[in-house]
Formats: structure tokens, sequence, C-alpha cells
């Protein structure tokens, strides 16, 4: 079973959570993945599938933002272009990126047929982070199957921690994985969920904050001499983020923006070599491709409701990291060192109510 | 009597033009000038309102576009953030640009507290070319009190040529001016109308293009040696664009950016010193400022349904630029050297109707 | 006397500070105020000179980033383009953006023609934060005199707090005001400077942390009935980076991108009305106007020499922000709220030495 | 033997060409081709290779500009992030981009192995044009056997029309494909080069203007009935630009943006459809992996010197399309429209020497 920074005692932030508290928690939204955590590959495909039907057929209103582009992820520029997604989000190491992108043609080309329609021209959207500590990551193992078997698996519960695409990543220098979190706010009469999973692989050890606490520093001093760290904020987080807020791509873009908010909140600087980007889109405002109507209308949030989705949305991202870190499960890398998992440095405390709870 | 290029018999590209032809063709959209013509001071002030009602209590959805940023337009930062347009677009000389934004500041104050309101942050969207050549330029001459006399004549016609902002520029080494054009654009069922308005100062003599043909070469042998012209591509062009199409900020960023193709069919190759800035709103899917619905609906076009505004923006902006510089009459520089008009070297020849006319 | 963080026992982040622990730490960096503290009129202007010499005659490698887009600071699409700097960067209130760009044209005339040459384009960098819940802004009180007054008043050391551009801003609540630090980062065999300087007036009060702590909550329950407080994020932050790195305007850009690390540190999640801007310059890589050689090298950091760089304008971001805060004093708003010092609600504490302290 | 623009008597612009009037005229530089042209599929690969040796040990000052975003080019992150490239320059088909990426993933692996170094993270740049209409896209037949035969041909002069990427690509409605270009600038005392490899996919038949005559509308009379055609402007352009100029990674940026002019002399003013992205790198400037110098310097040309390299890299362009569609040959759909070639409507007119040949 996953542990949860929750079961730590710790809470963050001051919005409710989802049912699940976890980015499935968005009406719709399925996660799966594809996993290999044995001998020399510790990697996998994450999936995130925004809902059930073809996203190819009726995109979703979508956005990106790069919050630091030493990374590889592919497909961004059309959705910035025309502020759509057409394909499930597809998370995995660096240097599978391109195994993926064409292993999610193949699966959009057939998942269409099906529907009598011949695609011709898809943009894929496939993440990535660096697993190469614990990883053979020059191999490459993910492909055509591996991602249908990701996509059939998806549902809407999921594992944390140290599977699919966070199999082999490393987070403050302790094990990373994949972690998620999910907030409800309310607007006017009604109530969204906006949802968050990342894949994490960054972080100087020294720098790790648990809610606010410099649990790094003390973390740093317990390591053992096989132990593995990271003396530099190096590596990448991935961050997707579901919503079925009523939101234009320029509001999500706005939106997924305040995901570095959460980062930084768990300790981090943002390094150099960490490839930081968000992706997020809405299950509202989706967008018929060819024949629709030639005017349409789409939902808009009057901006300045936008104000508590920036705060859940970051807060959603801090614990989706914790997640991650406490899900996982310590590893080996390649070279011998251990990467140890957040949960052994922890000590469960009094649940403490965030005195702002909403 | 201004003249303008279809005088001459060119017939630019294929879509039918407005009523006037001009950007006020958009129903609501008027333009006014303040002009100065004598001495030293060769210069004014162009206002585009986009509307008769307060552009701050209900705003306009708007985008804008660096073509070539060596320029000092104020206000774009915020357009891009929240997609809308607040002022009037004002346009002025380089220097001037911080008493028109403040000179605007002071209108908009006054005109939103007619309404019972308060205005305690407003963004003033000025551009400007330089016109230094024919302009004592460091005399920042335009004031609180000029802004409001190009607003109050503002209407629905307009002069074009050496008026308002246009008045002391140059455009491939000839007296350049205000210009503008405008398209009607058949979507579906309903017909569109797309205006634009340009302030042109730039381009190099030998490269100017009229209708493809290579009009510049020619001048450039013809200019007599008290004449002004330009052997680089410098300067800068200010682009706005106004439309009754139901489109969102992001698809009227996608607008305004084929601007460029209209700018580069007169010739010019966007030189480093030339500052290109288009700014385009519609006067669809209004924002109302403060306490609108929670949730609000806008109108989107059919993606692909932009392909006819993309081909009507770049050829209107052609024939504005062309406009501006046949109704611009010769002015004498600072220096002495004499800045011709267009009209004296084109011919009147037969009205070519374009094949393709739609 | 300025109170400062440290005074109360706070260290923030790892990095040695610079002699003064103020952005003027940087050789060269002179920064100058104009205040009115005085019934209505709670406003001023904060210049920041980047060396002693005419920036328009040998320009500074710049570069700027806008966090959040809700604002009016002028200037920033020349820098983007260029990647210089030609004029001292200017803080002041939003209204009064415009006349600051005008007074700091007719300064840079006056200046270059001092030094024989004629300035006919210019591109003045004005940022700002809207102090009306302390200030009449719609009055603009600032103009050429007090701009000149404010650079005639530079020099090497300078007050926080109530002064200049920070005389009316509010911070998560409490007064805000200008607040700056410094850091030393050894690369290789030599030490640089990184200085920050920011003028605030953001945060929703319950948000504050300091160096970690959840001072904010803790405030929200001490407030009088007649105090001010901020129950939304909103505002703005100008934050000013200088430092003598051998940048080029790129790797700036990544370096002042990391100052929202710093903001997100204090608490905040860069609400929607909260303007945020970042302005970074180094005195290293100056570019000649005109006639400089046709070929010139420039200096380039290794780029994973980065990271410390990184991680110290983030701690010095945040150690500024702090600084701004106890360094100001209680003030009245103009509906009779008061908004408190944060001294007043900090201790002294046992100075801390970071555990990491470098 | 290819046929060239200026075999039909039409030069294109004022700049001289460099010898062989292709993008590897520029030092170093190489372009190779693997084609496959027969049954179902008519496709391939192309890829210029900036140098000799190995692009990830030693990286190339690169810029990457999207002039339209819907497309599936990868690889455009990171170069914006880091100002540099570091694999060959490959182009094939939309639906191909992954396989691809993949490969150059496999050839940077095994080329960097053999000169003792492992790669574990490398950012593959793979650009792509539709060719759907004359190829089985859905295949995606090129793999990594396919990209290590269009390198191991890669050499200083190479073929054009239908090969590589561009066996099968349809441009102006007409058979496009592979072109290129270069042109010679003197900057103070020093020449350099400028190329321009062009895949072209993209235009409606009508606006097609060879050196600003409108021969489209005069093609498009002149069709048969079992002629293909474009009437929207839509498909794509992959610009490649490879200089030796001594200019940064801004620079480029602003040279590479320059690019679209060029388009938009050919008549297009790029449609919806159409993903036109351009990539320039400089083979100067180079930056070591890794262990170099902690401050490295780089070169930087004056930025006014720009001017005539923006006016080379326009007509650069411009020529390399219609290099593009006279050295292609008619090829017939996969519906049985055939595609013609450029060359059967262009009659050998008297070489018209520009009058401003420089």
């Amino acid at each position: 079973m996953n542990r949860r920074i929750r079961d730590f005692g710790y809470v963050i932030g001051k919005y409710k959570t989802g049912e699940k508290n976890k980015i499935t928690d968005v009406p719709g939204v399925q996660v799966g993945h594809w996993t290999v955590d044995e001998g020399m590959q510790h990697t996998g495909v994450t999936v995130v599938l925004p809902g059930k039907d073809n996203a190819y057929l009726e995109k979703y209103t979508a956005a990106v933002y790069v919050h630091n582009g030493f990374g590889k992820t592919c497909g961004l520029m059309q959705v910035e272009e025309l502020g759509t997604l057409e394909t499930p989000v597809v998370l995995t190491n660096t240097l599978n990126v391109g195994k993926m992108a064409d292993a999610l043609v193949s699966y959009m080309i057939d998942e269409t047929r099906k529907e009598g329609e011949e695609i011709f021209s898809i943009n894929p959207v496939v993440g990535e982070c660096n697993d190469s500590r614990i990883n053979r990551i020059q191999n490459r193992i993910a492909g055509e199957n591996e991602l249908r078997t990701a996509i059939s698996e998806a549902g809407p519960d999921f594992e944390e921690g140290n599977v699919g695409a966070g199999t082999g990543t490393v987070c403050y220098g302790l094990k990373g994985g994949i972690g998620s979190s999910s907030r409800i706010v309310r607007i006017g009469e009604s109530s969204y969920t906006i949802g968050v999973l990342v894949q994490t692989n960054f972080g100087a050890t020294e720098d790790l904050k648990v809610s606010g606490e410099p649990v790094g520093l003390r973390i740093k001093e317990c390591l053992r001499q096989e132990d593995g760290y990271n003396t530099e904020d190096r590596g990448s987080i991935m961050t997707v983020v579901a919503t079925d807020l009523p939101v234009t791509e320029r509001q999500l873009y706005r939106i997924i923006r305040r995901c570095g908010v959460g980062i930084a909140r768990t300790g981090s600087y943002t390094g150099h070599g960490s490839g930081e980007v968000m992706i997020g889109f809405t299950t509202a405002n989706r967008v018929k491709a060819g024949n629709g109507n030639v005017v349409d209308s789409c939902l808009r949030l009057r901006e300045d409701m936008l104000n508590p989705v920036f705060d859940a949305v970051a807060e959603s991202t801090e614990e989706a990291i914790l997640n991650s870190m406490t899900a996982a499960q310590a590893r080996q890398g390649l070279d011998g060192r251990w990467y140890r998992s957040l949960s052994e440095f922890l000590k469960i405390r009094d649940r403490q109510e965030s005195a702002g709870q909403r």
C-alpha cells in the first residue's frame, strides 16, 4: 500500500481534497502505468487519459508552461498554438520519448479508425524525467506494447511511488516517483476539482521542506555512506494538471504557472539541469475536430475568480510531490548507492489541521 | 482630399473591402487625430476608439504581437496576460509615449468618474514611430489637451497621410503617414469586417513594392539630390487591427501575426531598427469589469475558418501601408531633405481587377 | 534606522551576503529615492542606477521576466529584443508610470547632451506597484523634478521601508516598502555579487512565511479591528536584480526567473491581480552604442555554473522582501485602516546560523 | 539533374550566392538524404549536419522560431532554454517524428561512445511536413537504418526536389521538396555565409509568386482536371538556417525570424494548418559540454550590422523555396491526382540581373 504524506499527519494547505486526493478525482480522468522494476531496468510509462472518449475527435482545451526548458518533452508547440490536447499525456524516461511518441501515434490511429476516421496528423504529448541513476536508460525498453498496457490498465484509481514513469526517479536525493493530489474549489454556486499528477526527479537533498519544515537538512545528516543524495538541484519534474473548471486556454496557462509555487514550497530553486514542464487541460470547453459549428461558445471564468484556483493548484502540487516521495520505496542505483524513501525519515505526528482549512 | 492606392488603379488582394475601406468599417470603431504640421513640429496623435462606451468598464478581447521589439510601445504586458484592452489605442511619436500614457490615464479617470466609478489602475496602450527626421522630437509637445482633441474629433471617417501620428513619418524613404483599409470576410452565413490602421515609418527605398511591382527601384533612380531616401530598412510600423469576428484572444493573436505578411508584400525585410508591433481587438466577446457573471460564455470561431481571415488581414495591411503613402504629401526634413509622396511616382493605370476577387 | 530581518535573528539561506547586504554591493550600482509621506500623498520614486556613466552610450546587458503580467511596467519589449538596458531602472506607483517614463526621457536627453550626443530614441524602463490604499494615486504627483531628486540622491547606501516607491505599498496586509539584499557567490577562482531590490505590495496576510515559519497565521489573529489586512493575494512586486557576473542576456533571464522562488518562500501564490516583473542587468558585457567594434566578444558563464547563482538569487529575493517589511513603519490607509509593520510582530530570537551556510 | 530557379533566368534578391548556392556553402555543413519513392511510399529523411565532429560534445549556438505552431517538430524547448543544438537537424514526415527522434538518440549514443563518453540525456531535433497526399504516411517506414543511411550519405553537395524529407511534399499545389540557397554577406573586413534549406509543403496554388510575378494565378488556369492543387494555404514548411556569422543565440533568433519574409515573398499568408518552424545555428561560438572553462568568451556582432543578414536570409529563403519546386518532378498522389512540377510552367527567360546586386 502507498503511504501518503497525510498518513504522517501533515495537512498541506487549506483547501479540501477530492475523494481520492488524486488527479482522477476530476470526473473522467484516468491514470495507468506500465512498470519494469528488475535487474538493470527500473523505468516505465504513466498515462493520463483526460477522458474515456477519443481526444483526437473531440479535443481538450489545454495549455503548457515551460518552467525550465532543459528537457525533452514533445508536443508542446501545437498545444501553445491551438490551445488543445488531442492525445493522452504520456510520461516516461528521457531517452524513451521518441518511442513513446511513435507508440502514441500508433495507438491513436487504431483508436480513431475504430470510429471510422483516419488520422494523418496527430500531436503526441510525451513528458519525461531522467532515471539513469537507477535505470539503464540507454536501452529505451518501452515501446508500443508497453504503452498499450499502461492505457489498458488506466482507471479512476492508481498507484503512486515506484510505478510507471516514476519507477526509477530520484527526488531530493531520495527515491522519487509518481505522486498525485487534488483540491475542491467552490466558485459561485458550484464546486470544481483540480487534480495534479507529478513525476518527481529533482531537488538537492538539503533543500527539502515538508510543509515548511527543513526536513532535508536533517535527512542529510542521517544518510549513511552507501546512500545516494543530491548535492545539486538537478533532474526534472513533470506536472500534469487536470480540472473541470470552465476556463479558457489562457486561463489554464495562468493556472499551471502556479505549480511552480508548489515546487518551491518543497524547497527547490529549480536548478539549471531540471527540466520542469507543466501540462494542463480542462474537461470543459471541448473542441470538436472538423465539422463542428462555425461559431461555438466556450466558457470563461471571471478572471478574479482564479485566485482560489491558483492557491489550490499550488498546494496540490506541493502535496503531489510529497506523496510521490512517501509512496516511493528505496531502490539501489546502478552504481550501488541506495536512494531511500522519505517515509523512513518521517515520524507520524498528530494531524495538524491547518488553521485556514476551507 | 486623400489619394488612395485604388485611385491609381491598383487593387490589392482578392477580398471585398468595407464601405469606406477603412478600419472604421468595423461597427463602432472610430478614429481621430490631433496634428501639428508647422515650423519644427510635424507630429501628432492618432486614437483608435474601439467603441463609444467606456473600454475600462467593459473591456475588449484583445491581443498583441511583437514582430520586432526595437520600440517603445507601452501597455503590451497586461494585454498578453489578461487578453483584454481597457483604453483606446493611442499612437504618437517615440519620445511622446510617456506623456500620452499619462494623458490617457487622466482621460480614463475622468470618463469613468462620469459613470460613477473611480479608477485606481488602468493600462494605457500607446504605440509610436520615430518622426525625428521631420519633427523636433525631443520637444514632446503632445499632452493631455492634444489627446482630448484627438478623441473629441474621432468619428467613423478620418483622414490619412500626414495627419496625427503620421504627420512626420517616413516610409521607404518617401513620406509616410497614417493609412487604413478593410476587408469583408464571409464565414458560414455571416459577414464580418476586418479593419487595419497603420502608422508607417519603415523600409529601404529600393525595396518598395506596389502590388508586387518593384516600384522602389524605379523611384530610387528618379530621386533628386535634395530628396531624402532610406538606404536601410529602419524606423517602425505600428499596426492596429479591429474586427467584429467572434474570436478569442488566442485566435486574435494568430490573426494579427499575419500582418507581417502584408508588410513583407510591400518589400520590407523588417530591419533591425524597426519596431513593429501589432495590436488587435474584437468588438465581440466583451468582458465586464468587476461584478459580471462568475462564468461567462465567449464566442470562438472554428479554427479552420481562420484561413480567409488570415488572408484578408494580410492584404488589408498591405493596402493600408500603400494608402498611408499615397495620401501623404511631401514634407521637408529638419536637415532640408525632401521626403516625397508616393503619388508623385505612380501613374494612374487601368483598374486591374484581381483575377481572384471574392 | 531601518530594522532588517537579520536584526531579529533570522538568517535567510546559506550564502554569504555582501558588505551592506544590499543591491549596491554590486560595484557601481547606486540607489536613490524621492519620497512624499504626508497628507493624502504617500508615494515616491526609487531609482536603481546600474553605474555612474551614461547607460545610453554604453548599454548594460539585461533581461526581463514577466512572472504575472497584470501590471503597467514599461520598456520591457526592447530589453527582450536587444538584451540591453539603456536607462536607470525607475520604480513608482501604477498611475505615475507615464510621467516617470517622460521624465526619464528628459533626464537622458540632458545627460547625453552633456557628452556631446543627441538622443532621438530612448527606452525608459519604469516599474510600478499600486499604492492606492495609502496614497491618493490619481494625483500622479511625481514628475521630472522628483525623478531628478531621486537620481541626485542616489548613492552606494540607501534606506529601506517607507521610502521612494515603497512609501505607500502594502505587503501581506502589513506595511510594505523597498527592501534589498545581496549574496556573494564563488565560481571558479572568482567571487561575484548578486543584489536584489524589491518594491513589495502583494500577498494575503495569512500566507506570510518568515524563514519558513507560518507567521502570517499568527499575525492574522493578532490584528485589531482597525487594522488593514489582505484576504487575497493581490497587489504587485517589482524585483530588480543587479550583478557583476559574466553572463549573457539569456543567462540573466534564467537567473531572474528564480526570483519567483524567493517570492514563493515568503508564502505568496502569485495572485491574479499581482503584477510581478523581474528586471535584471549585469555590469559585465557592456555594449557600446553606435561605433563599437563590428565583432565584439562577450563573456559567458559555463551553464552548469549557474546553480549557485539560481540558489543565491532566490534567497536574496526572499530576504529583500522581508527587509522591506521589517524596515517599513505602520501607516494609515486613506480609509482609516492601519497597515502595521512586520517588526511589531517579530520577537528577536537567537541568531540561527543556517546549517548549510557557505 | 536538378533544375534551379536561376536556370530559368530568375535572380532572387541582390546578394551574391555562395559557390554552390546551397546551405553547404557554410564551411563544415553537410546534407544527406534517405529516399523512398515507389509504390505507396514516397517519403524520406533529410539530415543537416552542422559539422563533422560530435555536436553533443561541442554544441552549436542555436535558436528556434515558431512562425506557426500547428506542427510536431520536437526538440525546440531545450534549444530555447540553453541556446544550443547538440544533434544534427533531421527532417522527415509528420508521423515519423517519434521514430526519427529515437533513431537520433541511438546514433548519438553510438557516436559519442566512440569518443569514450556515454550519453544519458540528449535533445534530438526533428522537423516534419505532412506528405500524406502522396505517401502512405501512417506506415512510418523510416527508422534507425534509414537515418544512418542519410547521415552516411551526407556531404558538401546534395540533391534537391523529390529527395529525402521532400519526396512526398506538395507546395502551392505543385510538387514540393527539398530546396536550398545561400548568400555571402560582407561585414566589416570579413565575408560570412548564410545558408538555408527548406522542406516545402505549403501554399495555395493561386497565391504563388515567382520573383514577384503572380505565376500561381496563371498556373491555376493551366491545370488539367487530373491535377492536384491547393485551394487553401495548408501544409507546412521547415526552414533550417546555417551560418558562420559571429552571432549569439539572441541574434540568431532575430535572423531566423526573417525567413518568414522569404516565405511571404513566394505568396503565402501562412495558413492556419501550416506548421512553420525555423531552426538556426552558427558554426561560430561553439559550447563545450562539461569541463570547459568556467568563463568563456563568445562573439557578438554589432547589432546594427544585422541588417544585411536579415535581408540576405529573407532572399535566400525565397530562393530555397523556389529551388525546391523547380527541382521537384511531378508525382501522382495516392488519390490519383498529379502534383506537377513548377518547371513545367516556367519559360526560360533572359537572365535579369537585379538592379541592386551586391
